[in-house]
């Protein structure tokens, strides 16, 4: 245990300082403003993992020439309903919310519209995007595929990312409904907390090196660090027994939607190495749909619905011990609710990060710091 | 144990006297024949919880009136890449089958379709539709809300259905990618296999009165009858521990894309009742989708892809003990090529179900019993 200090930031300061961190690195103004809203908008949401705390990681990737600052961002097919675009590896977010945006955009004309992202990198927490069809009047939805680490049923080693299923719908007087959610029963920070905590993890989280459940959350986490073999497990954990075979299935489904429909890489091939082991440029791809709801019925019925639906369940008895039933989102939308007023507090390790980068990049940091315990 | 009469029959002869049941029903000859396709189509796939099991509910939902033999089915809302579809309390294959084409012929126009379905009723196994899309160059997703049996997360009574998720791709050389799986960890009719052999079911899989984990499937079913609480779990079982909470989400996600959407009822009102608890016509809603392949990348390369990725995952280490490692619809591809030629032999208690029906309508069943030892 140590004492460290904590930043505490306004949500729009914190955008302002991750913008400018990037456009120190050569990334182009409105670039720079998408990826900082992207981070902090989870940060804000309560995702931590996917918040300023990967701020560090683009600027490495970016250093490394591994992501390009000024990529040539293409749109390589359309029609009026689809398009396909590649993002020449640059950063995820930018090319991501132009695609997000041009599927509204056809949405919004034809009533549907779908477009998906080649040769991208990280591209945020997978909500982002459904959540910017929200204020258009479209459901949204996102997926992408992403770094492996996810053990297919009955195979020894990982194959699969936690590749994310995203989608949102508005609500009237209730928050919208915004699942956002990785298709291995935990991502992998899960097993890091555990680790510190020196707890053990349930069995159905991960595999050991001989594809076996685990409840050692340590072994795991040095397993992929040696490409010792095991993994996290699907949804669902080992085998078919608990429905394993459905969380891989839709591993895999995020796997076709993202990348074999763009023409991404898929499965492991997604961080590439070179014959020395270095790092290659990565090639993730992305999926974005959205759908006008006016175009099925009239959007204030839908969203009466929507709130009848929310109120059916949460309204719901309870499993005794339980003090509320919750809907998709419901936790994120209070969580941003609360920190858009009154700031966020990032956490010592990221917050000692910023103010590393603030130093080395000449960008001031609008926050105060706490004195804080941190584990 | 008892002895009993199986039948076993060419699929085109079971598909004719499925159809042939229907017309004496009064349904329309066309509207007989998808039906009977999409049944039969389910027996061949090794789906036979989905197949001619059902004839006989269908029979008794248009002898009651709950369903309508001649609906008048409506396109309601349309825009180039969208429709609403209200299938007048009919049979939910037909309205279906149209959804579904129209979700195609759009796709194959501007590159995406979506087409949505109310008032509509049970529509066969949800792999269905999509694997209509396969046919066409086109990636096909189908969705359908359904009868009461899942409770949410921290909820002690049921009030989602099972909600499948169904999405199909083809390979090349390899078969195609269908996904079709249920929201829930197990279907009802698990339980009822446990149940009939005294075995305990795996805690996970349902809850009995009070909301808590059981192994005790017949308590479940009695629950069930008794409307006395507890129900099927979500995908990832009790609580959020083991991911239960993103299988709730996912059931969740159905309900607003094919009842929010589409404007059919939704959660607990799917099946209603009368103040004397008799039961009203049903109000299902579907979710369609189609996305032309070649509107992305071309469908070759589309299809090399998918052989890559299918051949990664296959050819994977295993576990030890386990011989083959699965892609989902490949069970189901193996059982159709052989049940395509070997014909299908359908359990002792459907064909006793199947023959009383051929003598009721008057309806030859164009197949040979086999007598057969059946549990």
């Amino acid at each position: 245990m140590s004492t460290e200090q904590r930043l505490h930031i306004d949500a729009t300061a914190l955008t302002q300082f991750a913008a400018a961190v990037l456009e120190a690195k050569g990334v182009a103004s409105a670039d720079a403003a998408i990826t900082a809203d992207v981070l902090v908008q989870a940060d804000l949401r309560g995702i931590v993992s996917h918040g300023v705390a990967r701020l560090r990681r683009y600027v490495d990737g970016l250093d490394s020439g591994l992501m390009k600052a000024k990529p040539d961002t293409t749109v390589v097919n359309e029609t009026p309903a689809t398009a396909l675009i590649d993002a020449d590896g640059g950063l995820g977010q930018p090319a991501s919310h132009l695609a997000m945006s041009m599927a509204i955009e056809k949405a919004e004309k034809l009533g549907a519209g779908f477009v998906t992202v080649r040769n991208s990198n990280h591209y945020g927490f997978a909500g982002y995007y459904p959540l910017m069809a929200l204020q258009r009047g479209c459901v949204g939805i996102s997926m992408t595929n992403s770094a492996v680490l996810v053990v297919p049923t009955f195979a020894r080693n990982a194959l699969l990312g936690t590749n994310p299923i995203a989608v949102a719908a508005p609500g009237g007087s209730e928050p919208p409904f915004v699942l956002d959610m990785a298709t291995s029963t935990v991502p992998r920070g899960k097993l890091e907390v555990y680790n510190r905590q020196e707890q053990s993890i349930p069995m159905g989280w991960a595999t050991d090196a001989a594809g076996e459940p685990t409840d050692d959350a340590g072994k795991v986490l040095r397993n992929f660090q040696q490409l010792a073999g095991g993994g996290l497990l699907p949804m669902g954990g080992a085998g078919e027994l608990l429905g394993g075979h459905k969380g891989y299935g839709l591993a895999v489904l995020v796997e076709v939607l993202s990348a074999v429909l763009s023409g991404a890489a898929h499965a492991d091939q997604v961080y590439p190495k070179d014959a020395d082991g270095k790092p290659l440029p990565a090639n993730l791809g992305h999926f974005f749909g959205a759908l006008k709801i006016d175009a099925f019925r009239p959007q204030a019925e839908f969203e009466a619905s929507m709130d009848d639906l929310q109120q059916r369940l949460k309204g719901a008895d309870r499993v005794e011990g339980q003090d509320r039933i919750w809907v998709a989102g419901e936790k994120e939308h209070d969580s941003h609710a609360q920190q858009s007023v009154h700031g966020i507090t990032v956490g010592a390790k990221v917050s000692a990060d910023l103010l590393a980068l603030s130093k080395e990049y000449g960008v001031a940091i609008d926050g105060t710091l706490d004195d804080s315990t941190d584990t």
